[in-house]
């Protein structure tokens, strides 16, 4: 039997789903890509403040940054980029608890595909349409959701709740960074990122890399005195493909069973040559390696770049002429919990008892930042949320609003078994 | 026993070797990139002056040319790119001959790879370097020495000599279109484009292509739910190349004998992607499709655009996502004299009489402004020249001084065989 402080507070989330709607709408209409983040977290300050939260607003400064071993960042400054923690203490006894959303969103990139204006925030048929609804502001709604439906009831935790909407999650992390250089830290964090509700208690980190090809320049008409960098950037990307092959043959985690490549390395741009009529001596493709969880960066790095030496034994042509390999921009740091981890298992028995059923839990196929949770706040994490995997990133985003509410009311449970309450009748901090 | 008049013109042009140089290196310091030409054309024209020739200069006009069926140029406006024809009348009843060099170059491009300063004219070891000396400054040079040993040794013609220094060819021939549109004809033509002194007797040829290739975009960590655009480029470039291969198995005319492959498709570019966490789900791929010089440019069209369609065979993907073709840009028509052509014989017997030595015939694994005299203005049209084919168009282009000379004496010999002299004791017109 449920719990009466649970029941209310569940209670309390379905009849005030449409209040959660409200709040996600308004934080979609703000188109809070990189460096345009203040609109949306002014909406966030606001609700913190009616929640009665200790409020933290700053922003990162990158010259106390920028050593830390784990600072990905290219920008100059983080100025009207605020990130905001704001905690809700507790009586003391419980253990704490980071739930942790990133306020900025990827843009919306070719407008022609949009059915909607990707910041208008439509409704209909139980979904909220836009970007970043999924990735991941409908997750950040579930966590003041969640919150509120214990305030709201006179609900008291014992450890602190210490709720974060950071910037920079997009572009490698230095919001969290920063939250966790400036000592925000807890016995276990919390992100919800769109899972889909499933549980992802590993996350898969990433890098970015370029891969320079060279060819030899020859006139169009004349294509056979030079050497296309066009036709051997083919034979790089095969090895690359190759290598991947090689990486993910190794993968044995049970989490990935059910993932076709479970640590892709994905090429995701491609440019070269510069006029139609001359044989292109240079060919740069981008793109992102993925890091799995028990990894780190640099021996990835280390295996990608002796892989890509190997290339000469498949086309003399890349003996004098290597492939070059830089790492540059973003990185996403891989990150894992046990399978026995006490977070991990509290949110499965929240999960259980909210929805009736067994969770579903899995590796992400994508780096979040739990990573630097881990890595720089030493703060173990776990990935759940409400939206869609599919829908993030792309044209017509959406979220559904029912596993918004049900997202809440998980966490809601797992904010109070986690933390602990002496308002439960079973005493809690079970 | 060489006619003593054409005696007289080789020793003055001999004699006159550093003269050629100077006007050369004014010509190459000159950067006259498209856009840009006024300055270098203003030294041609002080030149023509000085030659006593009748200078007619002027801009084109886009609007009195841009329905001409064969006009293949962005350009908004001709001002301040002027076209120079300049005519030596000759006293009558003999045949007419067009002298045609383009004045504009192409940009330098990567100017770390040049040894000296493009556009400094450096000279050693019996060579010029700069942007424009073999493509094709050298080459105009050696038309105005031709001319001015006839005309300082009072060695007077019987037909007209049109000399042109045109604009655009880099770019698809407006100028020589502007010029024939005005009405500038003649029985013959001769253009020195770097041939390495071969006599080109065809001309391939060009014009330029795109190809799109769509693909289903994805996160880069399930980049298995999407379609790589660059990976299904791979197909498309190797279906191009069998295009190639198949064009090419056609051509049987011995003048392309010794050539590798005679009519190319070349990929000069190629771009896609927007970000690397991105699965691409679009390439753009730029290239030039030859022209065999019997060839027209609208079969050639019709033959690529069909055989892309049939890549659907190949990969079914393409059934759904047809790579997309489109011809944009500059054009060069082919063009090809009969190897009976009297203008083709009248142009060896120079050579052999000038040089000692039997003409090398070949094709031109490129187009030039031949194409352009010989459809718009239905002059025949041969293109024999003093430049390196290797040099034009790369870094560290050059011409050798020694070349430009050789060729202005066979020049000059050819205008008293093709145009006619009663001042040759054999009488000329041969």
């Amino acid at each position: 039997m449920l719990d009466p402080m649970k029941e209310t507070a569940a209670a309390w989330i379905d009849s005030n789903e449409s209040r959660g709607v409200s709040l996600l709408k308004k934080l979609v209409e703000q188109r809070s890509v990189q460096g345009n983040e203040s609109g949306a977290q002014a909406i966030i300050l606001e609700k913190c403040r009616q929640l009665g939260l200790q409020i933290d607003l700053w922003e990162p400064e990158r010259e106390s940054l920028k050593s830390h071993p784990h600072f990905y960042c290219t920008r100059a400054h983080f100025k009207d980029s605020p990130n905001i923690a704001a905690v809700l203490s507790g009586k003391g006894g419980g253990k704490s608890l980071i739930l942790n959303g990133h306020i900025d969103v990827v843009p919306e990139g070719d407008l022609s595909r949009w059915e909607d204006e990707p910041y208008s925030a439509s409704c209909r048929d139980g979904k909220v349409y836009g970007r970043g609804t999924s990735d991941m502001k409908g997750g950040t709604v579930a966590l003041l959701m969640a919150m509120e439906a214990l305030i709201a009831n006179g609900i008291q935790l014992n450890g602190d709740v210490i709720f974060q909407s950071v910037i920079e999650e997009e572009s490698g992390g230095a919001g969290t960074l920063a939250a966790a250089v400036k000592g925000y830290k807890a016995d276990g964090a919390l992100i919800p990122e769109p899972t889909g509700m499933k549980i992802f208690s590993k996350q898969q980190g990433s890098m970015w890399f370029k891969v320079k090809i060279r060819g030899l320049s020859a006139h169009g008409g004349t294509r056979y005195e030079g050497v296309s960098a066009i036709e051997k950037s083919y034979a790089a990307a095969s090895h690359i493909k190759s290598l991947e092959d090689e990486r993910n043959k190794r993968i044995t985690d049970p989490l990935y069973e059910t993932v076709p490549i479970p640590v892709p390395i994905n090429i995701g741009e491609i440019s070269g040559g510069n006029w139609p009529s001359s044989v292109p001596d240079l060919v740069i493709m981008s793109g992102r390696c993925g890091i799995a969880p028990d990894e780190t960066a640099e021996s990835v790095q280390q295996e990608f770049e002796e892989w890509m030496k190997t290339l000469a034994e498949k086309d003399p042509w890349f003996k004098d002429h290597p492939a070059e390999v830089e790492w540059y921009g973003a990185r996403w740091l891989p990150n894992g919990l046990d399978g026995e981890h006490e977070l991990l298992a509290s949110l499965k028995a929240s999960f259980l008892e909210a929805s009736g059923k067994e969770a579903v839990v899995e590796a992400s196929p994508w780096g979040t930042d739990g990573g630097m949770l881990f890595h720089a706040g030493g703060v173990p994490t776990v990935v759940f949320g409400p939206g869609a995997t599919e829908a993030a990133h792309f044209p017509n985003e959406f979220i559904e609003v029912r596993a918004i509410t049900e997202c809440a009311k998980i966490i809601a449970f797992f904010l109070m078994d986690w933390c602990g309450t002496d308002d439960l009748l079973n005493g809690g901090s079970k």
